[in-house]
């Protein structure tokens, strides 16, 4: 923790409750509990006070406050991080955003929506839909991670190959800096060249620079059609041949590209009956595809079909059945999802949010999986993800074995206290291959060290200087990001 | 100036000399005059001395000296900006990026393409186009001015409607800081969350950061079809209503929706003879349109007349030519181009770069037009530019009138020496309209007052202690963008 900062006396802690209005403040361990505690449970904060401003105004007072009392305090959204960058590790005061949730506009004619951060991602969604227009982040959280927590942590998820991660889709942002200034820049412009680009900067900052309190957000038209293939293909090789074929064959109507391996499809079948193969026989790895066409004239079924000819007669792809309704392609879609919640049936697995450049995502799993195999035995390599961004979720699920409920609980924490060693492996081989060690979720609290070992001194004391021309007293989320 | 800053003695500058290499310093006035006006001819520079290496390690070296004897430099691209960025206001050193121009990769499969910062944007398309992709970014002096300026003043250009401004375009940079370290992050992801975005901080800096020497860029794949249509409008609300029916009737596949107005026209076919007008009948304004379609198979043609019959039906467009072949399309983009020449030879012309919410143009552009006719009896505004991202160049040619030679000099100045005043009145309409006073071209020399005059005492402190964390010796660009 910053060297200045100091801890919350009961008479300031009254102060900061008075400051975030009429129910604002959160006192009762029973009730801040929710708010340590992240759901993949890695991480356990712990914090005296939970504050739930309402209002932009009380937020600017609170982060006076704290600046001025040097009292550390750490933004939350929805608690989805995956990286702890929500986890209160010191103690320090929890903001969170949830009741600052109104869409405060739509404006269809400009495709644009503005919107406070506590919003779910979800809410944002439907508000975009009910104005006939597209908000394209989606990820598995959406029902429960909030649109700030997503802009902070510049949020990717399955659409990002055609529409970008979030920094993409935000216009501007109304933020509060720590002493309590207000950066009021809610515009709704496609080109604003005017100074250093602050915006992009606090997109993705985590917390550390500033609490975002709104933003303004680009919208799209509705597709008139989307086409959903669930594909078999015969090797990851033919994969990235068969990617190439639907991004030159789509262009910008390719609008998701999924891979998911055999493996997890067997997680998935084993332990949530409700889901079906959508194909008959069994192959090594999978595609899900989607093709959307702003024409209602078959356009994006045509495309889908031609391209999955092409690639069939190629050898790239063995089999796929094209969604024959839009319950159907839920359906695909449902398959996706539960990838991620099967894996928690199969014991611990350690976790790797990696990007390389596409072309080379075959040989990056290739050598990751001999890599993660031979340091554990019997380690079970799922990596699946966006293939079109270059990003392979690499998760690794523990060996097989142990019966018994003691020897289970011993065996996954055997397992899991190998995560460093494991991740130190699959980083560097990312990095061999020009990647990154944090594809979509960020640095938060997991990766710090991991940062300060790839960016070079150079890049570090900008970092810094960055971090110190918004917070020079360390009072946004200390230990995040930088230590 | 920075008031550290030193004075370039004779000693120091053979030092800078010699670390350019051979043939990398011209110090005849005559060699250095090119490098110190600008092709409109608003600004007159100022230099001893013009560096030109050829390697990263020779700017390492140069920009270590400068650190170190606290000597200007104001790095140049092409020397095609238009705020006077790239000038030399006070003596500094020019540190031309000319030389640095190979194209270092182009990777078809992973669409991406690395590049030096002086090969033209020209030469990138070119390379682009030799790999069967598709660079996308694209404005008037592309044969002249350099991938380095548009990455340092976030070039914007006709297809930022769909493929974005320079900042959306560029994976990964590589920059030398002063002091003379070497950012080396020439990755080609789309996906990396590894700390703050120093990236898009160097995108749009304007040289006052760090010296851009190399990026990786996006590439996409080269559309099968393209539909271009030139439209008449009856009126400015009618370009509205079109614009809406051709984005959501075209979604990604609408490249390109330009603004024109009939007057700007008349200055293209008295000036321009080669020129020839695509429609029969006169219109007050005129929309160039573009349709691209991945496929080949007659979609774009399709779509871009099924959005004019419907927008003739529905009276927001009143004829349209929708180009028969390739050469008809480069014909009216020739048309389009002509219009930035054109008004030359109408006199002075005080220009605006502005954008607002794109649904709010109609009502800027008639304020604008009533406010600088009632300042200036008898200027002609002649609005054009980039209707579909919100950004007008909203320039105003001088009073017909002075047929004497001399009269026509003294006319012009007198003219122009209303610049600031014209401009205050334009940009205070801008920014009335929730708009940005400068869209895409930047900052430079010419708007620092500006931009101390819209940005909040909290957002300059952020910007002055960003440019402290860079280059705490103010060596870079001094006076640009911040004073």
């Amino acid at each position: 923790m910053h060297p200045d900062l100091k801890p919350l006396t009961a008479g300031l802690a009254a102060k900061f409750a008075s400051l975030a209005g009429p129910h604002g403040a959160l006192e009762a361990p029973s009730e801040i509990l929710p708010y340590t505690q992240e759901p993949r449970g890695l991480y356990h904060g712990v914090s005296p006070l939970v504050l739930r401003p309402a209002t932009v105004e009380q937020i600017s007072a609170i982060l006076h406050l704290a600046h001025e009392e040097r009292i550390a305090i750490v933004p939350q959204g929805g608690n989805t991080g995956l990286v702890g960058g929500q986890v209160p590790f010191g103690g320090e005061i929890i903001l969170s955003l949830s009741r600052m949730n109104r869409i405060r506009e739509v404006d269809a004619a400009g495709n644009t929506l503005t919107v406070e951060a506590g919003a779910t991602l979800a809410a944002v969604q439907e508000a975009a839909a009910a104005a006939g227009r597209l908000f394209p982040l989606s990820l598995g959280s959406e029902g429960s991670c909030q649109i700030g927590g997503n802009i902070a942590s510049n949020a990717g998820g399955v659409h990002v190959l055609r529409y970008g991660n979030m920094r993409d889709l935000v216009l501007g942002l109304e933020a509060v800096l720590p002493g309590g200034a207000v950066i009021r820049g809610l515009k709704g412009l496609r080109k604003d060249n005017t100074g250093y680009d602050l915006k992009s900067l606090l997109i993705g900052s985590e917390g550390t620079l500033a609490v975002i309190t709104a933003a303004t957000l680009k919208l799209f038209p509705q597709p008139a059609e989307v086409a959903t293939a669930f594909v078999g293909l015969p090797s990851l090789d033919a994969a990235g041949a068969f990617f190439s074929r639907a991004s030159e064959g789509a262009g910008p109507l390719l609008t998701a590209f999924e891979l998911i391996p055999r493996a997890i499809l067997d997680f998935v079948f084993r332990h949530l009956p409700q889901h079906r193969d959508p194909l008959a026989a069994h192959y090594p790895w999978y595609a899900l595809v989607e093709i959307s066409s702003p024409l209602a004239n078959g356009v994006a079924q045509r495309a889908a079909l031609s391209i999955l000819e092409a690639a069939m007669e190629a050898g790239t792809v063995a089999d796929a059945a094209v969604a024959a309704s839009e319950a159907q392609a839920r359906d695909f879609w449902r398959l996706r999802e539960a990838i991620v919640e099967a894996q928690k049936y199969e014991g611990g697995s350690i976790k790797h949010d990696v990007s390389v450049p596409v072309a080379l995502i075959p040989a990056f799993i290739a050598e990751a999986t001999a890599a993660v195999e031979a340091l554990v035995p019997g380690a079970r390599p799922v990596p699946f993800g966006h293939f079109g961004d270059g990003n392979i979720h690499f998760n690794v699920s523990q060996p097989v074995g142990g019966d018994t409920a003691a020897d289970k609980d011993a065996r996954r924490a055997a397992y899991l206290a190998r995560w460093d060693e494991m991740q130190a492996m699959v980083h560097g081989i990312a990095l061999k291959y020009g990647g990154s060690i944090s594809a979509e979720h960020g640095i938060g609290r997991m990766k710090v060290d991991a940062l300060a070992a790839i960016k070079s001194p150079a890049e570090m004391a900008l970092l810094r200087g960055i971090k110190a021309a918004f917070d020079p007293r360390g009072v946004m989320n200390p230990g995040k990001v930088l230590v």
